[in-house]
């Protein structure tokens, strides 16, 4: 048996103790599988005082995770701290520079620090890891950067945030307001001290990032992501897409088109039969296709103290069993900037809008679609017992620019009750 | 940049050419990604000079694809033959006694003879690796051995033949019988030259074996795998078992038990709203189940030229950038034999049967099963312009052995009019 893996854990909150447990009650099956002996060394947390169900008594102790990550003893530092400045990138770095493996559950820290740590890990001849990182549970990174490295990839999507997916299909199942499904996820705990990092999509924007980063061999660039939460979401609208044959998703999609990279992360509307419309809850998937294997998709637990723990020790096993890949899949150095699209590429979209029930209001809309050369391939008014008549436009493939034209101009028809609600239907 | 890596490729029917077009095509991305060119120096096939649309000119022939495995200007031998015995197996022997790392689609030769293989593979310190031997495209081997390395699997489960799925597919969605359902398959180039291998559940019990031998760390035993094809399932039983919310599917399904490892591949009844029961067509799907990771569902192209060249070229990939992982995960010498398990694990069934329309037959039938102690969740009599009353019955959870011996028993009860038809649902 060669020497054993020893490791730093900064962070003990529900991922980290979830690691220190498979560590302990694993060690002889981790030792079989990857040759040699995994050790915890050191810890660092907040609190030490706290009860966290399990014994840190062999291990030492650090207040400062900087100087965890710099100790002789440790061949890896695991960095479950979370937050994208602060301690996660302090830690991170020096770790890097003392000459240690890191692998971390941060998307935050990858998405907007991701490429001069993953320069750093290279120049130190370290490797910079993530697999938590990303749709928990599911090992996507290890399926991408390497599953699929034979495949000029075409497109990359999922549903990456488990509690907007909650949300929307308690709307969609007990029939909840937004804010009522909200506040039940908010009691479960299922939302970030922040709940924007959730509803607002920034948090499956960090995700989609690095999975964009991967597929593509393009800088991480979280910022050109066009990017819109679920909160206009509405439970008529859920109601209205499900009669067309379709659920609504917060979706991210990466994909390479001739006018550059194209990062979305919006709720959009899928068929309903699809896999991405049949995922129900909190659960993850991720859609990958490539030009040879065509599409795959993976499912599971996106969160929880499990499966993000079996994601980092995916990667502990791999440093132990001496894999090294580099942090995106290729050399830092040669990833691309990648030019962002300039908009979105076409699609059919999905319009809602209550009409004043005057005669000819529905021309007018008509007109206004069609001068913006949108052709509708399905119309339904419903009945409607109140002044206004509501009305659901599916169009044929339009280009973004159009539709935007087209809702500019839709107010000075004077027939709009509210404001239009414009949807994204995504081919899956 | 490095030394190139160099690949001798034996078999150039649809996955091998697909693996030429890829390094052919993707020389550059292949070289970002692991950091070295990836080149072809030999092949080898039983056909010199048949037109296969790609250019072969620059590559060395050999008629022998042992003489191609052993030659000394290749590092990486690509099995892509076929066939459990003869070539495929003497080549790849003679290869890893030559020290060249093996990269194989061939799930017949490794579920058949992995362990020798994989053993020459350690004594040699070479790497034998096969993600095209399971699923096709999807990256399930990389998947289990690497991305769930943190887990204790509980279970591991597929529809792994896509031919199999489409037959029983069509049965569903067109109506048709299985002899009809089974010559457009036939028809449409989807069958095994043995058809056997396919319906018989005998190509995808080869893959079960290896998922197994990964996930419980256990010697492949492809003998213990208790075994049915799809040949008897009817019409009938589709749309019945469709009435009860299910479909009908040849799945795999492996899991350690306390009574040893379990191994089936037969047809089961799955609940039609779950991934497995939606799956459709020649699609695969494997879901594996780790004790920190819960539920994995993996979906993709189970065969053909892109998807299965994928696979390889992910393994080839693997071997460019210095991954190195053991056969099956761990020491092929550390490998247990694994006591197989003496019966199926409790299930609930299905039972279909035809009964003599006399007074009282459908007493007979309840008490022969409540004497085997089977108890019944629900059952339905049809209508019937016959004779012959058709009965369905769904038990609750019973050992198998209960049911056989009712089985045994329904006979002597004189009431039925064919054999009974006895499905196990499998919980996913």
């Amino acid at each position: 048996m060669t020497d054993p893996l020893r490791l730093g854990i900064a962070g003990l909150g529900t991922v980290g103790i979830g690691v220190v447990k498979i560590v302990q009650c694993q060690a002889n099956m981790l030792a079989a599988r990857t040759g040699r002996p995994i050790e915890i060394v050191a810890v660092s947390a907040r609190s030490r005082d706290k009860d966290r169900g399990v014994s840190l008594s062999n291990y030492a102790w650090e207040t400062d995770p900087v100087a965890l990550a710099k100790r002789d003893d440790i061949d890896v530092f695991v960095e479950l701290m979370g937050g994208s400045d602060g301690p996660a990138k302090d830690a991170t770095e020096a770790a890097l520079a003392a000459g240690k493996d890191v692998v971390t559950a941060n998307k935050a820290l990858l998405a907007l620090h991701g490429q001069p740590l993953a320069e750093a890990a290279e120049a130190a001849e370290r490797v910079l890891r993530f697999e938590a990182a990303v749709a928990g549970g599911i090992p996507v990174i290890k399926a991408l950067t390497e599953g699929l490295a034979g495949n000029a990839m075409d497109r990359v999507m999922g549903v990456m945030n488990g509690t907007c997916n909650y949300i929307l299909t308690r709307m969609d199942s007990a029939g909840l307001t937004y804010q009522e499904a909200f506040d039940e996820a908010d009691g479960l705990g299922y939302l970030e001290a922040d709940p924007n990092l959730d509803v607002g999509g920034i948090d499956a924007a960090h995700k989609l990032t690095l999975l964009a980063a991967i597929a593509f061999g393009t800088k991480g660039d979280f910022d050109a992501i066009d990017l819109e939460g679920i909160g206009a979401i509405t439970i008529e609208d859920i109601r209205r897409a499900g009669d067309m044959g379709y659920k609504i998703k917060l979706l991210g999609v990466a994909q390479m088109t001739g006018r550059g990279l194209e990062q979305r992360m919006s709720p959009c509307l899928v068929p309903a039969s699809s896999p991405l419309g049949q995922l129900e809850g909190g659960t993850n998937m991720v859609v990958l296709e490539g030009d040879a294997v065509g599409q795959i998709v993976l499912r599971g637990a996106g969160a929880g103290e499990g499966p993000t723990a079996s994601a980092v020790m995916s990667d502990i096993c791999d440093i132990a069993r001496g894999i090294r890949v580099p942090t995106f899949g290729r050399a830092a150095t040669a990833l691309d900037a990648a030019p962002p699209a300039s908009a979105a590429s076409p699609a059919r979209y999905y319009l809602r809008m209550d009409l004043t029930d005057k005669p000819g209001a529905l021309a007018k809309v008509a007109t206004v679609l069609g001068e913006a050369g949108i052709s509708i391939d399905r119309m339904r008014q419903y009945d409607h017992p109140g002044a206004n008549a509501p009305v659901l436009i599916v169009t044929h493939k339009t280009a973004r620019p159009a539709l935007d034209a087209a809702l500019a101009d839709l107010p000075g028809t004077h027939v709009l009750a509210s404001d239009p609600v414009a949807l994204r239907i995504e081919d899956v």
